[in-house]
Parts: structure tokens; C-alpha cells; sequence
């Protein structure tokens, strides 16, 4: 079993020039479940001035119906953790910057201060019964330093895995990662946090998104992080795409005899919803051709 | 070393609406040259009435530069191999394709009967010093029989063995296959032909292109077929997109450390022009976004 992390509700809708109303949202929300998902990254509480588009935070969160499906959230700091745990999120995923450039102008705050924001959400999880993901971003380059040399995500790896998060997430944020880069990474963050489940984050920026999605399942990764329709894409990273698309995973996990619990069909179906909300093409595969054999 | 063999000219402009002229195709074989490549499949010698846009085979064939680079051309008759040689070709690609429905409706001969034709080219092949490559295509899927079961691609791939041809080659010709298909067909081909030089025709159809050449390359497949821009399709697959695009299979063979002789900035520049003689818009996605570290 794979999972799949539906995340078009957060990293998809980010970035896109439309902005989808609350009720929309729901919509993607419900759908996603009806592609047979269990866990759905529904919103980000950040700063409504910096990611307008998501601004509608709480009010999703409220609104959340309670059908067994497992909802997160983005949070970047601690007004954002207090800001999900008031509109009833139960588990967040945090972030750590692997670069100290992308960091600060993300989130204003260096790697290291980063490390130390995400433990207190952790000691604050742990009193509120709130699970705890730590995704660290750019772990295989950075838009503004290029290259993120192996020494340094090892040092950032370590000081994340002394957090004791409930999952470790990569995530190749600007879409460069090649599948040994997955390998080498992944077999780092092993060593430093021995049976920390392990997520990733990918984006098909260039077109190594199911090829790194393999490599990463084949690394005893256990969740992965897509988009229905392969939505979204990275405001550092101009022409960038958007996460790899849910439908294009499933065809290719299912051929490959890896069961993730989603149905292709409906994948395609609700990816073809939410592109056509949005207004812009579908970036998957399968939504264009269908699955194999038909 | 992985070697690319750069078949824009003959797989990418046979499936396209617009026909370029042979002074076009000319200046793409050229340009393919300028990539790095060491190989391009300039044509196809089969009837100008089921492929008009390559109508023009001889004169191509007979005009192409005389700088170093080896020179293919698809044929799938004996009729069309004596075409070739005439016209100069030194090396052909044939077909066998691995299921009797589309065999019969694209050459009019089962595939027990391909072989047999294939085998007589390569007899000539010896005869006249001219080099021949059998592709098994549909090897992974069929447009009309759907799957094609292992113990069937098996008795293929020994009946192309016993050819004993240079080079074998696997075609994922409807872009269906997925890594664990393309490890299992490679190990078959090797059972069945320890020792002949391997080589892949990958389509992106569904986004697994590049992920099914990372596992090419790891099988020992030591020729990958891609084109400028990932220009191309199927006739038989509606909504097909074409061959896997060189300009992505450089950059993540390059960033996995694997040597392709091509230089990934020239690949961008010469699938931009194809794609806008085409009139169509770039498949491959690094055309789009640029390399990395920029």
C-alpha cells in the first residue's frame, strides 16, 4: 500500500491566478475523497496578504465534513498552528527550508530558526493531540542558491530529525530532482530518523515527477504528495508546473502492482473538474489519453 | 555512456498535421547533429500514400552531410530496405510488431510473417554491409488487442533472437508501459538474446517516459530513441503525445551522471525550432523551464 496525499486544496490552488470561492473548495475537497484518498491537505494558514488566494483558511477548515478522511493543513509558524488547531485541524504539516535564502525570504526566518519554530509546534502538538509533519523544502535545490550540496541537507536532516516529527516529508519544491537525487536523499534522512514514516512532495516541473515518484516508493517512502490534474506550480520558479498529477501516479503505481486505494477514473474525472475551474489545462497525462487497457 | 539516437525526423514528423519541406528536414537532421548526437533516424521508406509527410525519403536519405554521424531509416519490407539502400541509408530500423491485429493493419503480415520478412533484410543487411535493427514494437501494450501477455511478448522477442539481428530494440509504441514492465521485458529480451546491444522507444503518452528510460538504463539498454521537443504521436493512440522528449532525457541522464555526449542547452534551442515549424507547442518540459542550476 501507497499512500497518496491530495494537496490540490493547498499547494494547488497557491499559486493559480483564479481563485476558487470557500464553497468551491469544499467541492474539491469532497471530490478528492471520492477518489478513494484517505488524507487531504486541505488549506495553509499563512498571511492572507501573501497567499490571498487561500485567505479562506478557517472557514474551510470549519466547514470540513467528518467522513473518516484525514485533514492537514500548511503552517509556517505558531500563529498559524494556533490559528488551524482553532478552526479543528488535527494534524499540520510544517516546513523547513532547506537553504537559508529561501528561507528567509519565505518565512523570514534562517534554516536553523526555522528548526526551532517546528519544535515548538511539535511540543504544542504533543499538549493538543495534534499530529505533527515537517516537510523540508527544497531538498533537492534551491530557486535562489542552486544547488543544495548533500553536506548541507544532511546537517538540515539531522536537526529535523531531532524534532521527532510523526512523518518526514522531502519535497523537490522547484522541480529538479532527479531519481538518484530521491535515492541518495531519502537513504540520508533514513539514517539520521530510523522508522520516521517518510512523504514526498513533487513537482513535475521537469518531467521527472513519476520517475522520482518511483524511485521514492522503491526507497520504502509511504505517502506521496499529488494534485488532481497536477495543478498549482512554484511562485520562485517561473514556467514552473504544478505538483505531478494524482491520475498520472495512480496509472503507473497500479501498473506497477502498488495498490494506493484511489479509483483512475474518478481521478480523471474530478481532475477534469477542478482544471476546468481554474481555467487552465490539464498538466496530468491521463486526463488526455485515459488509463491502459481501457 | 548512454547513447541517444535522435528519431524527431522520422517517429516525430510522420504522426504531424503539417508537412515540413525536405529542405526543413534536412536542417533538422542538422541541427539534431549539433546537439551531440551521434545517431538520427532520418526517414521511413514505406508507401508515400500511407505516410505522405515522409514522401520525400529518398531525397532526404540522398542529401544528408557526410560529418560523422550514423544515418537510420525505418523500413518494413524488403521493398522499402533495396529504396533505402539505393538511396544510401547504411543502417535500417525494422518492425515486428508484437501482436497480430496491428501488425496486419500496419504492414499486412502477422508477426510470425514480419519475422521472416525482417529476417530476409537482415540477410541482405550482410550481404550488402548495411547494419539492421529489429524493433519490437507495441511490446508493451497494443492499440486494439490491449494487453499483450508476457509468455506472448516472450515467444516474440526469441523469434526476433533467432534473427540475430545488431541491435533489438522495445517500443512502447501507444506509451503504456511502466518501469516494472520495461525491467521484466529487457530481462526476457536478455534471456532470450544474451549479448545483443538493447535499445528503447519510449513514448510519454502517459508520463512515464522518463521514469521507463531511468529504467531502461539501469537494465543495461544502452540506446534510447527521442525526439527534438517531443514532437510526434501514434495514429492509433487518440490524444497521444509523442516520443519522449531528448531535451528531458539529457537533463536527467546528465544530473544522474550519465554521459549522453549532448549538450542540454543546444537540445532546448532545436526542439523550440521544431516545435514552432510544426506549429505545435513543446511536449517535453525543459524547453519550457531551462535546466538546473541555470
Amino acid at each position: 500500500m501507497v499512500e497518496i496525499v491530495e494537496v490540490s486544496p493547498r499547494d494547488g490552488l497557491q499559486n493559480e491566478d483564479r481563485t476558487l470561492s470557500t464553497e468551491d473548495k469544499l467541492e474539491l475537497v469532497e471530490r478528492a475523497a471520492r477518489t478513494g484518498v484517505r488524507r487531504v491537505e486541505v488549506t495553509s494558514f499563512v498571511r492572507p496578504d501573501r497567499v490571498p488566494q487561500l485567505a479562506d483558511a478557517a472557514e474551510v477548515a470549519k466547514a470540513l465534513p467528518d467522513n473518516g478522511i484525514g485533514y492537514s493543513a500548511l503552517v509556517l509558524n505558531v500563529r498559524g498552528y494556533q490559528r488551524a488547531v482553532e478552526a479543528g485541524i488535527r494534524e499540520v504539516t510544517t516546513l523547513v527550508l532547506a537553504s537559508d535564502t529561501f528561507s528567509e525570504r519565505n518565512q523570514g526566518t534562517t534554516t536553523r530558526e526555522a528548526v526551532e519554530v517546528v519544535r515548538e509546534i511539535r511540543r504544542r502538538g504533543r499538549e493538543d493531540g495534534v499530529r505533527v509533519a515537517i516537510t523540508i523544502g527544497a531538498s533537492f535545490g534551491c530557486p535562489f542558491e542552486g544547488e543544495v550540496p548533500e553536506s548541507r541537507f544532511a546537517g538540515v536532516a539531522a536537526a529535523v530529525a531531532d524534532v521527532d516529527a510523526d512523518e518526514v516529508s522531502l519535497a523537490d519544491t522547484i522541480g529538479v530532482a532527479v531519481p538518484s537525487d530521491i535515492e541518495t536523499r531519502f537513504g540520508l534522512l533514513r539514517e539520521c530518523a530510523p522508522g520516521v514514516p517518510m512523504r514526498v512532495h513533487l513537482h513535475d516541473t521537469r518531467n521527472t515527477g513519476v520517475a522520482n515518484a518511483v524511485a521514492a516508493v522503491r526507497s520504502g517512502v509511504q505517502a506521496l504528495d499529488a494534485s488532481l490534474g497536477g495543478i498549482g506550480g512554484c511562485p520562485f520558479a517561473p514556467g514552473a508546473s504544478g505538483n505531478v498529477a494524482t491520475e498520472d501516479l495512480v496509472y503507473t503505481l497500479h501498473r506497477m502492482g502498488f495498490d494506493t486505494g484511489l479509483d483512475l477514473g474518478a481521478a480523471i474525472e474530478h481532475a477534469r473538474w477542478v482544471t476546468g475551474k481554474l481555467g487552465v489545462p490539464l498538466s496530468g497525462r491521463l486526463g488526455r489519453v485515459g488509463g491502459f487497457p481501457t
